[in-house]
């Protein structure tokens, strides 16, 4: 029997609402039984509005927070090629994204929590300082309030941090890492782990320990207050269930990030 | 020199943003000094982002209220194409439009204060009673308080008014009416009147008289609490900057619509 | 052991590449591996250039012949909401579609050899006579001798026999249809036939007599030169099987209709 | 009076069809009677189809051949960003668009005559290699035949000078270089020359010479087959006309390049 661990809290958050029109991506709902965070498309990369207003309603019926996972405009790439838009454009793309899905989310009875970035435009921000610039611009420009997830040590946090935003460090479960903390391109094998039992080890080691093992066999530090478990991989919703269970079986609380 | 009317009031309202990207759309400064009121495209029918957030700065700035110019989605027809769209499509589009001008209004020290369906959709809920609905239920959704502009005698009005949202009757300055208040269709010749000189008239009688000529030759009534002065027709700025003349002329006060 | 029935010979068409970027739709490598006609999507409601591109590869090594299924800009609508284009939109659109998918067919080693509309175009063009003109003439002017798919006695067959393109009368095989003819809309209950059993014995029914049980109960004359199976129904390829093996096992030969 | 030079001889092109939907951009018609080649919009950055069919059609009758020019997946930033689209996406994107103005051609009774990559891409493609063969082997793969209009020592004329395509050097007329003979960036302030007298000098001494003033102070040197005036600047007819005609008065024969 584990021993109860009080100080630990870690919350769940996943990628929903990422099909467009006729087409579906992941299942949305099985999802929304298992995480505390839903990052919700806002139709840039994916997610047409009625499909929104739907993710948006069964979040705020299971008490699920609604993040707006914001990204590049680009339907044909999922939002997962960088794109090298201004900082004018991507500020005004990313409080338009927000805007939209806080309508969204009021109509449900709900709102927007905090902000996500999506694919390429989350990758690009660690480094890329004037797009992480525009971002943070972005989400202080709608609500100061609002905290930003994404990678400890980024461009974004950095940019967020002077903004005065909250800033909340996630971990992905099933993502390869770099030495250096940045994830494997998914344009590279093994960008994406598959295997159950590795994945839930991983995050037990990356929540109870702040360690990660990377790609080059390194283990490196790792701050995590929300892990990102996938909605569309193969196998997404069983990965997550034994995440889930793995962790509360372990003592950890899974609940909302506090921020 | 006339008598002042201080029980006449007006509105004067334009569409706004209606550029996308590096095109741009009659000029947007120049009305901006004119109207009381500003119809901001919110991206489904034109309007990118960043010059959303532009539009709504200068009308921020001149104190023009803005309001949300909802619409299709259809980048490649400007709205002006009839869409099938079902009502759970049309009220999520119709929200997710409103919330992403609602983010950039607020961002510009402003906020979306009413919202006015464009081109075919205006159309379209005249006499579309399910389209009709569809609309009113997304604005009640966003906020209740937010008034609607149309045409008076609308199946939107009628739904708007159902569900509690004040309705303000507009009517056009530079498009021809038919016998039945509805306006001529643009696919057909003459709907788009361009003589100054008839066009100031017109807004004349219509604000003062609430009576306007329609193709057939009769004199129907109309209700006007708004005018709308078109941004992008052939010399639209000087029928804008005349009818704006005139109505002070005639002791007619020029102001924002109270709702 | 049935008779053969050597002079009985029938098409099957399916629709191909209705995914786009990251999102599938169907089985379209085992669908190929069943009907004798692909209709590839050409980018405006579905299918993006690369998957339009593999699937050209995949029929061109399969010998399955590829037809343009043109359509309504509309992706967040699948090209199944009425689109009121213009006439002269409306045959650019058509244009546009059918060359941008004789590049792919060619690249491939293959060619476009009919046109087939697809989903509310399809519907519409069954009545609207402007949009059945604008779609055959540029048929017409991409290339005369493209055969057209589409329902007998449409609008459609009218004005593409008009300007001397060939007509090849298809039927659904998992559609319901009115007595007069046309399909049950998708938004009505039992629009689409479910049962594999009941499936097989319409399309026998449709191809050796030339009638079908319409919903009224009625039985209605059909004219059917290819048979069409949807790839992205619950069990179509199984459906898809079904309906070939039945085929096949009443001595009708499965093969490219001659236009 | 100036010598003749029958040796020399040199084509003008430009890009034109680059509105799209309600949106113009430049003076299509006036820059048809000046130029030789018209690099028409395929959709992608610019360009909807009705608009491209009728470019087509004017570009036929005044016997100006009609060039593809090409882009990245872009209306809302007119294909002017750099997309880190895939090497299989690209390939396709551009067989895609190819094709869909060689139909649109060939109903206006002419034919694609060469491609030429726009914006972003065309700069991207100087040194991108992986990009540069995409672009190439989508040209091989539609056209063999068909030369590409680009920059002399680009990646995209390596790769395809490799796959035995026909490469067509161009200069800009108005657009500032960099030493090492790469365009400078149309984000830094000097990108684009407005003064008509200068640009009409640089065309002169860029054709005659082989020369051209780089931003540095530098004079490099530069092979042009043919001149791009673009038809989007300001006073963009003026300049072009200025450029024709003292083309013509030092004696330069304004013709189609050959290759």
């Amino acid at each position: 029997m584990p021993t109860a661990r009080a100080d630990l809290s870690v919350d769940l958050n996943a990628d929903l609402g990422e099909g467009f029109g006729i087409w579906d991506l992941g299942d949305d709902d099985a999802m929304l039984d298992i995480v505390t965070s839903a990052n919700v498309a806002c139709g840039f990369h994916a997610g047409d509005p009625a499909r929104l207003a739907r993710v948006c309603r069964a979040a705020a019926e299971r008490g699920v927070r609604i993040g707006a996972q914001v990204s590049y405009r680009d339907l044909a790439g999922f939002g997962r090629r960088f794109i090298d838009a201004t900082a004018e454009d991507l500020t005004a793309d990313v409080m338009y994204q927000i805007g939209a899905l806080q309508a969204l989310a009021h109509a449900a009875g709900s709102r927007v929590s905090y902000v996500k970035p999506h694919g390429a435009l989350y990758n690009s921000i660690v480094s890329h300082h004037g797009q992480a610039r525009a971002v943070a611009a972005a989400v202080l420009a709608v609500d100061p309030g609002l905290p930003v997830l994404g990678l400890s040590g980024s461009a974004f946090f950095a940019a967020a941090g002077e903004l005065g935003l909250r800033t909340v460090p996630e971990a992905f479960a099933d993502r390869a890492y770099r030495a250096d903390g940045q994830l494997v391109s998914r344009r590279e094998p093994n960008a994406v782990l598959g295997d159950v039992g590795e994945i839930v080890e991983r995050v037990v080691s990356m929540v109870t320990a702040g360690r990660v093992d990377a790609v080059d066999g390194s283990t490196i530090p790792i701050s995590v207050a929300s892990v990102c478990v996938h909605g569309d991989s193969p196998g997404a919703v069983e990965i997550a269930t034994a995440v889930r269970r793995r962790l509360t079986e372990d003592g950890i609380t899974v609940a909302p990030f506090t921020a």
